[in-house]
């Protein structure tokens, strides 16, 4: 039986998605409560790794078990989060069929990076946010942005030392917008490589605060040299915020 | 010299905004950065006593010393930062006039109250919202809401034990919206009595979930008796929204 459970989780206190030997991790902690609930080990994969710290609006993630769970679906979510800490919230879950892949199935993945621009730091997006204290212009940042829109090569934009060897991505939106103090690119694409988001949001700030063009951008399109780009953004600022199957 | 500074805060941990002898406070934060940068004691007066947990997103006390603060009035919000924890920002800051009161001067606050009305809770809201998980009406609540409105004895809107006798308080504005699965009140008024956004706020989600009538806050309202109106909602969905002096 395969369960596919909708996720939010605040990233601030979990060493990312997945499991890890040392330190806290969401799909550690799901595996923990289904054991707890279940009385068994409960298989749980999910759409997409996030780093340590990053957050998720919107996250989907499969359980699977070779029996039942001995607990009816719709009384799942609020089964799970009573083993679970109140930074993760199990919002719906579902029955989907065996050949279901929660990681491979996914069509298209939306990122929101935010950004507090004010001259002093918003206290409630503390760990939710990159503070960029000097004046960003979202009109510039947005008009760079469309550079990363279509199906391109984004070497130049993935963490070195990954080894990932495909690293061709299509992305069907690019933004950026300001609301109040804050400022938030917005991407949807049907993959990202490693701390891709990260790197395109830290080019953008560059950008708009004068130390990297849109040509530097292209030309690290063109060579896909890491160096080329720009810097990465801390994850603290970045939200996985929709999932498409 | 007298300075007027534009706070916020998330309450989540302090134990409100007045200095206590057991217990971090905002304004013993406060009083501590400034001895930290000024060498010597400031007398820090606040525009509200808020209660442990309750939080600000705008909130003004003056800081005030017998000679000049020894930096100017513009650095002073990165300054007094940089010696707080990051959940408390200082925005700006601004001289005023000697005689100028951070509390007797207010004109009006508004507070808003923000209920997680999910199924499922909020990872996000968590510490920054109540959650009540049965489905509540915006509609009932915002009709209901209109009763407080007007110049009248909120005695039974007052914690029971509090020492002050003139409960007369005048309301501007009360009403009720839902943003997404979140419900919110919001309330403006000349003043407000202990514990009273947070009794209103209990006595409206018992209306919609049928535990009280309208009828019952008119004579609760009519009577004084505490034990009339409704329960106090957790200081944790409160938020300090808008000072005007």
């Amino acid at each position: 039986m395969k369960i596919l459970l909708k996720l939010m989780y605040l990233g601030e206190n979990y060493c990312g998605w997945q499991v890890q030997e040392n330190g806290k991790t969401v799909q550690g902690e799901l595996c923990r409560a289904f054991r707890e609930i279940c009385g068994k080990d409960v298989r749980v994969t999910g759409c997409s790794r996030t780093d340590s710290g990053v957050h998720a609006k919107e996250y989907f993630c499969t359980a699977e078990t070779d029996g039942i769970f001995g607990i009816p679906c719709g009384k799942l979510p609020l089964a799970v989060n009573a083993h679970l800490d109140r930074d993760i919230s199990v919002r719906s879950a579902k029955e989907v069929p065996k050949d279901f892949h929660a990681r491979y199935d996914v069509k298209y993945k939306t990122y929101e990076y935010v950004i507090d621009n004010g001259v002093t730091h918003d206290p409630f997006l503390e760990k939710r946010s990159w503070h960029v204290p000097k004046k960003l212009s979202e009109t510039v940042m947005d008009e760079a942005a469309k550079i990363f829109v279509g199906e391109k090569n984004f070497a130049a934009f993935m963490a070195s030392g990954s080894k990932v060897t495909d690293t061709v991505r299509r992305i069907t939106e690019a933004s950026v917008r300001r609301e109040g103090e804050n400022v938030i690119f917005r991407v949807t694409g049907n993959g990202f490589l490693y701390n891709m988001v990260r790197i395109m949001t830290g080019t953008l700030v560059e950008v708009s605060l004068g130390k990297k063009s849109v040509k530097d951008i292209a030309s690290a399109l063109d060579c896909g040299d890491r160096k080329k780009a720009g810097m990465t953004a801390p994850a603290e600022g970045l939200y996985l915020v929709s999932v498409v199957y």
